[in-house]
C-alpha cells in the first residue's frame, strides 16, 4: 500500500509527473488515465478524484512546468519586456514534450467545453492580466499610443502565434515572435 | 442500384451534403464516414475512395460552402475592403452548422497531420495569397506602412479572429472585426 503512505500533494504531483512523462513517451492520442494511473501505481478513481478528464490533468501537469517562468519584468522598455516575457513561453513550448502536447490539449479543448474552460480560467486569463497590467504601466508613461485597447493585447499579441502553432503548423521562433512585435508596434497603417 | 446512375461529381456533392447535414445533427465527434456512407446511399468505400479521413472530407464538405464569398473586393480604400472580406468570413461561420464544425475540424487539425496540410493547403494558403495581393496593392499605391511585412499579413489578421475562437471561444463579431483592425492600422506604438 505505498499509496497510503504518500501525502495528497505528492501524489498529485506523482500523478502529474507520470502524465507528462508517459504524453511525451505515447503522445496524446494513446495516453489514458488508466494508463497514468497504473504507471504512477495507484487507482483510477485516485486520479477521477482530482481530475474530470485526460485534457484536464494533462493541462495541470503542463502548468506545472511553468511555475512563474512567464511573470512579466519590468525594466522600463516595454517591448524589451514583451520580448523577454514571450521568448520564455516560446522556449517553453519549444522543450520536449510540451509543444505537442499543449497543441493536442488545444485540440481537445474543441471538443471538450470543461477543457476549453479550464485553459481559460487557469492558463489564458491569468497570463492576460499580466500582459494588461504591464501594458498599462507603459501606456501611463506614454510609450504606447494612448487609444491602444488593453483588451485585445491578449489577442493581438498572442493570436499571431497561436495561429502559426496551431493552423500553419510551423515551428514559433524567437526570430517571428520579434517579427510581430514590430508589425505591432509600428502598426499596418501609413504614417501621417 | 442508385450509385450507378449517379456521376462522379454528383455523387461527391452528394456525399458533402450528407456530411453537413450530418454534421449538424449529430456534431462532429459523433459523425463517422460509416454513417454519412449509410445516409448517403453509398457504400463507405466510395467516401474512402475519395476522402483519406473525416476530417478531410468534412474539410471538402465546409471548402464547398465557401464558394468565392471570400475574395476581395477593390473599391481602393484598403480597410473598408478587408472589412468587407473578414465579416464575410466571419457570417460564414456564424451560420450553423459551419462555426461549430469548423472549430472540431481545427480541433482535428492538431491530432491528424493529414488534416492540418489539407487545411493549410485548400483554405489557408489560397486565402493568405489573396489577403498578400489586396495588401501589396494597397502598399504599392501608399496606403500601408511602406515596411509592412506582408507574410505577416494573414497571422496579423487572422491570429486574432482564431485566438478569439478557439482559446478564448467568444463569438468573433462585427464589432470584434473592427476592434482588430484599428489597433492593427494605428499601431501599439505611441506616434512620434
Amino acid at each position: 500500500m505505498t499509496q497510503a503512505r504518500r501525502s495528497g500533494s505528492d501524489l498529485t504531483e506523482a500523478i502529474m509527473r507520470t502524465t507528462l512523462e508517459l504524453g511525451q513517451e505515447l503522445g496524446y492520442a494513446k495516453l489514458s488515465i488508466e494508463g497514468i494511473a497504473a504507471q504512477a501505481g495507484v487507482g483510477k478513481h485516485t486520479v477521477y478524484r482530482r481530475w474530470p478528464s485526460k485534457g484536464a490533468l494533462l493541462l495541470d501537469s503542463l502548468l506545472s512546468l511553468n511555475g512563474s517562468d512567464l511573470d512579466y519584468p519590468d525594466t522600463g522598455d516595454v517591448i524589451a519586456d514583451l520580448r523577454t516575457q514571450i521568448y520564455g513561453a516560446v522556449d517553453l513550448l519549444a522543450r520536449n514534450p510540451l509543444g505537442p502536447l499543449f497543441q493536442a490539449l488545444v485540440g481537445e479543448a474543441q471538443r471538450d467545453p470543461g477543457v476549453a474552460t479550464a485553459l481559460n480560467e487557469r492558463f489564458i486569463a491569468p497570463q492576460a492580466d499580466r500582459t494588461v497590467a504591464r501594458l498599462r504601466a507603459a501606456q501611463d508613461k506614454g510609450q504606447l499610443s494612448p487609444g491602444f485597447d488593453l483588451d485585445l493585447a491578449m489577442a493581438l499579441l498572442s493570436g499571431p502565434l497561436y495561429f502559426r502553432l496551431l493552423i500553419a503548423q510551423e515551428p514559433v521562433t524567437h526570430a517571428y515572435v520579434d517579427r510581430v512585435l514590430d508589425a505591432l508596434f509600428t502598426g499596418m497603417g501609413p504614417r501621417a
